[in-house]
Parts: structure tokens; sequence; C-alpha cells
């Protein structure tokens, strides 16, 4: 083989192939040292342009601060480098507007994080100004290692209809399907600063380039999809085995706790695409039909003032043989109004507070340093994952708040020590119901999907 | 720069050395098709040799098989590759002996252990037929992956004076210091099998060679060293910045809790390299005179029939201001005989028993299936980790039998419902004394060592 063989052979594939699109799809976005094109909005900070590489440098006492694209793009895969100085945090709009009647005018929409702190969130997606957190980096944790610190990173967004995902460094960070394709612009930040001790920090990026002749997603990566558009499952979620449990009309997959016959409507009200407990009716409890061992459970979650209710699982008839009726038992996922509901003052240290697990393990009110949100009236996000090792997570909003392993020294030692104290293996069965509970309070629940691992 | 000079610098360093002591000091152990100058021991397990390549092939019905040099070795430097069939335990032995007076001439003595199931302990160090496990890998977690299934691996085993180090495809895996340097055989072991079923399976050794004429210990990786010679440090420990809380002799490093002021022998003997309580002298709790945060506290212990003692640690005073004595708590790792001692079986899931966090964690009765051995009137293995990032490891003769994060929702939870329930801030000092219980028992400590992380 002669030398010009094996150099060819030594391009890998992938960069042949993005070659050969480049020519074709690509265009670069930022050239030589003007901001033709773009214009800044928010605050003040600096920036400046050499042989197409942007340098924002912060300022102190300014708003978060946007060169930001004049035109806007809806289907596109964005790619860029990036190197941001340790300390500062920054990022990187996508499908974002400045509008007049919306917060005087303030930029908002999706971003690209650009995280340097211990969080480690680059690449997470961030709504500015708006719903925040869409998709935390905790929900994929091996990414939270990918950025490189004062080095140049690689980034990709792929924008297609609702579907969004970003990579670092050629590796997967976020998939989020949202309720529809939004326009907008592309938008380099510059974050506010506290205090001056930030100020002259940069963050510089190169080789910015837009393809929107040809945007494809790529195949993903398997991790977790969050979709925010209710009631839906996407051909992403449907490849990773997902399923609905309530999709906003259908129930069949639950029955009643009580009779273990099918699902009744009293005490429950299916309507809004939402399955809604009705106050004071006593419906009583309801389960799944089938029962799940290990599984990812995703579903939202709405309280009335002062309501009480729970997702439990691992749930089992504990009821003595020959009693007359059944008494389903599990481990629960509290769902309360914390600030109004008196359960949340009992138990131990929080252990009855929302997204706790009940009367067991208290959740974390601090994730990162951040308090966790909880929304009263309005829809909460919540996430339980059991693994095959044993390991019970649950999630509200987007943060791990408990953590657990099932059947453990320190679960028998917590359980030894609560109200299910003398429950005989409880929460212990290899497999079992999830259960909504009927506290006769108004609560909703949608977008109830499963995938068994 | 010509072909033949980057040619020559491409081949490692290490390789160039290894190659030119190769020439020097190294011999083969075993050649061609011979068994010459090497004997079978133990069971009838088969094995057959070509080209230098040996397969054990393993027997229903047979105990532990060996086959043996005839010489002994004491230092040297022992290299082999090494394939085994995913199902078989096998070891290679070292120093190893067969004695009419030991057993009826049973093998013993050291295995570099090769482990195909699940606890993956290959390259750890068991005393075969005698002592037990003296390196079990679970001391040096990442050398849980280094072994490679159904392929050739690369071993090496370096013993020197009293010091024993085993490598696995380039890493280190264990770190033993014995009491005294032993002299015996190398054996290649086809373990015993239990029922039929993994009969006909293979573990295949080749290119076995040794060095005894330059045997060195290589740089310590600085993994966990385990010192099995009471109440000595070894210059590996000392480089790794460990140092002795009580050395056999000298108890200058803790005072007494009672006045507050120097260690009082009340109630305490130094004598026969232990620090023992005196049965019913009432002489009182000790306490370090220094604090510490992040940690690991080695020592041992040697319990009397149904005798209680307990080794406490972020042990702060939790007397009320101006109060006349002081009062001094913290966790602790609890010391007892579980089968006599009635306080085993108090508190509930049995958090009360030996090494549990007592009061608070069970310990693990079983870790990889295998019951964790407590010694009664023996000399046990306890080991304290405490991390910088709060996570908490208590161990019992080599087995992790208990770990949690100090300060998490979990720790607060378990707290809350204790004999601590009141005390506030219980174990969550950023540092605290580490002290030794008087229960009035005839308990006995030794090798208590210290190092700061």
């Amino acid at each position: 083989m002669d030398k010009f063989k094996r150099t060819l052979i030594a391009i890998p594939l992938a960069l042949l192939l993005s070659l050969s699109s480049l020519a074709d799809d690509w265009e670069p976005l930022l050239n030589g040292n003007s901001f033709d094109g773009w214009k800044q909005l928010g605050g003040e900070a600096k920036f400046t342009i050499k042989n197409g590489e942007v340098t924002g440098t912060s300022v102190a006492g300014t708003p978060n601060s946007f060169m930001t694209t004049k035109r806007d793009y809806t289907d596109f895969v964005l790619e860029f480098e990036v190197w941001v100085q340790d300390g500062l945090n920054s990022g990187v709009q996508f499908r974002s507007m400045s509008k007049p009647d919306f917060k005087d005018g303030r930029v908002h929409g999706y971003q690209f994080e650009l995280d340097t702190a211990e969080r480690a969130w680059t690449a997470g997606i961030y709504d500015e100004a708006n719903r925040g957190w869409l998709y935390p980096v905790d929900y994929n944790e091996p990414a939270r290692s990918l950025f490189k610190h004062e080095q140049w990173n690689t980034a990709r967004i792929e924008c297609v209809g609702n579907e969004v995902q970003t990579f670092l460094n050629g590796k997967q960070v976020s998939h989020l399907i949202d309720e529809k394709a939004i326009s907008g612009f592309i938008g380099l930040q510059v974050h506010s600063i506290s205090g001056s001790e930030l100020a002259g920090y940069k963050v510089r990026w190169r080789n910015l380039r837009i393809n929107t002749k040809s945007p494809k997603l790529s195949p993903p990566e398997g991790i977790y999809v969050r979709n925010i558009a209710p009631n839906t499952l996407s051909d992403s979620e449907k490849r990773q085995g997902w399923s609905f449990l309530f999709d906003g009309k259908k129930t069949n997959a639950w029955k009643s706790s009580k009779s273990g016959n099918a699902f009744s409507a009293d005490g429950w009200t299916v309507g809004d695409g939402a399955l809604t407990i009705n106050h004071g009716d006593g419906g009583g409890d309801i389960i799944t039909k089938k029962t799940f061992g290990s599984f990812e459970l995703d579903f939202e979650f709405r309280l009335t003032k002062g309501a009480n209710s729970g997702v439990k699982y691992f749930v089992a008839n504990h009821a003595k043989p020959g009693a007359d009726s059944p008494r389903y038992l599990g481990l629960e996922y509290q769902v309360l109004d914390d600030d109004v509901h008196p359960d949340a003052k009992q138990g131990v240290v929080g252990n009855r507070t929302c997204a706790s697990l009940y009367d067991l393990i208290p959740r974390y009110r601090k994730v990162h340093n951040r308090t966790v949100p909880l929304n009263i009236g309005d829809w909460n996000h919540g996430r339980l994952v059991s693994l095959p090792d044993g390991t019970i997570q649950h999630w509200l909003n987007g943060f791990k708040v408990v953590e657990y392993e099932r059947g453990s020294n320190i679960y028998d030692a917590l359980v030894a020590r609560s109200k299910y104290a003398d429950i005989e293996n409880f929460g212990l069965s290899e497999k079992g119901h999830i259960l909504l509970q009927d506290h006769n309070d108004e609560v909703s629940y949608r977008s109830i999907k499963i995938r068994e691992l």
C-alpha cells in the first residue's frame, strides 16, 4: 500500500461524511471580523470578533448579555467549539426570542448551558427567563464529566420538529421533546456576574456553522428522554420501551384497590387530559393491573391547595389470609402541598413532605445548592426509577431528591422504626403494583408512562 | 530521524528494561512438555503440559488439586499468563507448604486467587487451608474490574521479605505485609467443584517465569496496605501517612474522657502488645487528644466471652454549657460478642451487633454470600473509613459491612428515630475525637493506626 492510500484510510469515515455534507449543506454563522447579521441584546457585556472567533467578556453590574442572529431558525443542526474560563457561567441560545410583550423584550428560550461549576450541567437545556430547567444533566449522570475545563469543547445542537438533542465532545447529553416546534434566533450568552470578582472573565466561540438544508437528528444514544408534551409518546420513547399507564383518556391499565375489580369511575374523573381525584368522594385508591419490578415511571401531578395524594410502588396485598378485603401497601412517593397540609410536619425530619419516601426518607430540599421547586396549582414532573440492583430514585421537577437501596441494611433499619414496622416484608415483593392514592383531595395526574428495565 | 530510530523509540522503556532483565535474572518455571521438577498434591484434577502451556481440568468428587514445584522459594518475582473458564475458581499458590504435621499434609499458604464469579477477587490473597482471606479485593474496589473473562491475563507476584504485592494486567491489586517472610513452593490450583456440572472445565497457564536473583518490589500504587504484623508500621504505610494511635506500648495519643486530662491507667492495662480494658474496673472511656475529619482508622480487637466495647468517632462534647463534666458522644463502631451479650438482640434488625453503626445501621451478616467472620477470644480486624465526601464505611475482617453518608437525608432520618434523637447535631461536627469505650468488660485493642485523608 502506498503512502497516499494510507493517509486516506487514516481519515475517519465520520469526518469524511461530515466534510462532504459541509460542502453541500453547511454554512458558517460567523466569519472574519464582523458581527454583520447579528445584534446584541440584554446587558452590556463585551463581545469581540477576530478571524471568526468570538470572545465574550463579563462586565460587572450588567444583566445577561446576548450576541444574537438577526434571523430566526426553526429546524437546524448547529455546531461550534467553545472555551470557557473557570468560574463563569454561559450558554448558547437557540430558537430564542425577544418580544416587547414578554418581560419587556427580555431574551428567552432554549439555552445550551455552559457550566463550569461543580454541578457540571454543560449541554443541558435551560429555558432562559421562562420555564427554567428542561433538561438538567443529572438525568444523564455520565455526561456530567464530558466538559473540558479551559479547553476547546465541540458542541452540537439538533432541532427537528419538536425534538431537540444536544451533544458535547461527541457524546449525547440532552434529549428533549417539547410541546411544539419553536422558531427563534441563535445567541451567544455572557451571564451576569454577582459582584465584580468575575469581571473580565472570558468565554470564546469559534467554527460556528449551521445546517438548515438537511437537518437530521442523530440516532439517539438511549439516554432519558424528557417529553414535555402532555400525554404523548414520541418515537424515541417508544423505541426505548415506554408505554402509557394513562394517556389523558384511557384508564384500562388500572383497577380499584378496594374491589380488586375494574377501574371504577367513583371518585375519579377523566377530563382535560387528566385523571383527577374528586374532593371528598371517597372513591378509593386505584392500582395497576400489572405488577412491576425494575422500571422507570414518569408522571406529572397537579395539587390543589392543601391537597394530599401519593404514588405507591412495590404495592402488594398485605391482608391476612381469609380477610374480607385486600390491604394494598407499598413504598410511597408522597404527593403533598408541603406548605399547607399538616402531614408535612408529621413524621421526622420532613419524611412526609412531597416526593419523600413516605415516613422513611425525606426528600432533599436543595440539590446543587438550589431549592427544588414544587408548584401548587400547576403541573409538576415526578419520576421514579427502580433499578435491577435495588437502587430506587425519586425525582421532582428534574432533581433527584431521594435515593436508597431497597432491602439494604439501611432500608431494614428505617422500616423497623416507621409506621410500617409491623408489616412483614414491607416493600420487598419482587414485583408490585403501582398505586395512586385517593386521599379525598383534588389532585390530578397525567402523562403517566412506564418502561420496564 | 530515520526509520530504525523511530522503531526503537516505539518500544516502551519498561519493555526494554524487562527484556534486559529477562536475559540476566529470569528463568522459566515450566518448559516443553514435561512436569520435571514438579509434583501433584491434594486432589486428582488433571494437569497436562504442552509446549510450556499447562492445562488444569476440573474433576468431580476430588478435593483441591495442586501441581507444585519441588523446590521452595522465599524472595522472588513471579510472572505468568492465565486463562480461566467462566464458572471455575482457581489460584496460584506461593510460599506454600504441605507438611505431615499440618492437616495431614494438606496444601496451605498464600494463594493468588483466580475468581470468575461476580465477587471478582482475582489477584486477591487467600491463605489456603489456614487463615483464610488476607487481602480481599474489596479493599481495592477498582481492581475488581481488571480480570478479563476467558481471555489471557498477565499476572505478577512480588515477595520480598514479609511484603507481598500482586498485579493483574499491569495494575496493582493487593499489598500485604505479613508477620514474617515465609518460604515455600509455587503451585497451580484446580479448585474442587461441587456436583459434576463444572467437570471438564479448564484453567490454563503459560509463560511462567521467575526472578530469584534480583527480586524487587515495584513502587506501590498507593492502594490500601493490609499489615498483619501486630503493632508495626511498614515503610509503605509511613509513606501513605499512617501513624500509630497505639503501637502496643505508648498511650500518649489518648486521654481520659472523664477528666479531660491525661490518659489514666485506671481500668486500662498495657501489656503483651495490647491495650486492655480491665473487667469491672470502671476506668472510663478514653479519647484521642487530636480530632479527625476525613481519615482511615485501622485497628485489631479481641473480645472475651460476652464482652462489650466500642470505637466511637466524630466524638464531641455534648454537655450543656456550664455542666460539671464533659459528655462525649459520637458515632459508634460497635464491638460486641454478638452471640452472648444481650445488647445484640436490642435495638432493631441487629443494629447493635458487632461492627454495626450502633443503634442506627446493622452490619451486613453476609457479603458476597459469605458469612462475615467474627472471632471471640481471638483478634479481629476493624477498619473505619471517613471520606471527604461524607461517606463512612465500617469493615470487619476484610468485609465492608456498613456504608452510609454522614449528614445525608437518610442519616437524618435514622438518627431522628434512634436513642440519639434528642442530641443536637449528633455525629455532625466537622472533626471529632476517636473514643474507645470502657463497658467494664475485658476487651483488647492493638495496632491502632490512623491516616488523615
